[in-house]
């Protein structure tokens, strides 16, 4: 199972060393990890995906409670919410290729950031499963580099059941 | 200055531990950061952007040079290259403000993904600048929540320049 977890923690220095090591000497896998302020400079926020259990979840919430630079910690089990992430493609393309390629970015509704003589790069975003969708499908074509974001995550509008969890 | 480096490691156990506790004992500070898969499961990249002079740049690939599990720094110095990072923001919405606020959303190229009766979710992609352009710009409607990825960056088609640093 995969878990999304949002950290806020306090931007200090060392910050993302102390969490990065708890997370390795726990034994916990971080699967993807974005990191950036918020509106208020002093606050960063973390979102981390975890692969594992309940236990591993659980485990993963009370060990980060236990940092004195973590503020708020926020797992998105029980609710509803948006995760996000985007990738930066650069694909092969010749004049051959070139018509069904634009055809196929299309579909995807990902946008053309750069075109030269004989690659496209493309910026995609979605959930994961939509973007390891699109470079399956312009695998084929060859797929010369790629580079993805961590994931983002916020609860839905409605979704007021996102359980905030610190010191417990 | 702001410099944008890509790393190429071995998708093992602890090496974001290893390269964190590496920038925060020398004193770099990490900006934003994003790590991820690559199209090869036993490889990640991770885009750094660290803040500092030419010194500094010089001393990271150095020292991410030093790492057993790293394969390869870039750095886009002397190149160019597309830089982009996504963000979720969840804005305050009445029925008052709901046309121009939708009205700004487009302009900005932005997307929609979820609504409730008091609050917009919105999902932007651009350069930091853009982004935080948006954020400003949205900022007197009430911020109700934001949520950004680190930065990634691939070299644009006709860049050969992109510095590779290994074992130097």
């Amino acid at each position: 199972m995969r878990h999304t977890v949002s950290v806020l923690v306090e931007n200090k220095f060392g910050v993302l060393a102390r969490i990065s090591t708890l997370f390795a000497a726990r034994g916990f896998n971080i699967d993807s990890l974005s990191v950036s302020e918020t509106e208020e400079p002093a606050i960063s926020r973390m979102t981390i995906v975890v692969k594992g259990g309940d236990y591993i979840l659980e485990q993963v919430t009370k060990q980060l409670n236990k940092l004195v630079d973590v503020i708020k910690v926020t797992d998105f089990k029980d609710t509803e919410y948006v995760e996000r992430s985007l990738a930066l493609v650069k694909i092969s393309i010749t004049k051959s290729t070139q018509n069904e390629l634009i055809k196929l970015i299309g579909i995807f509704r990902a946008r053309i950031e750069d075109i030269s003589q004989n690659s496209v790069t493309v910026e995609i975003t979605g959930d994961e499963n939509k973007i390891n969708a699109f470079v399956k499908t312009v695998m084929p074509y060859g797929i010369k580099e790629t580079c993805r974001t961590g994931v983002v995550a916020l609860g839905r509008g409605y979704a007021n059941k996102v359980k905030e969890k610190k010191n417990d």
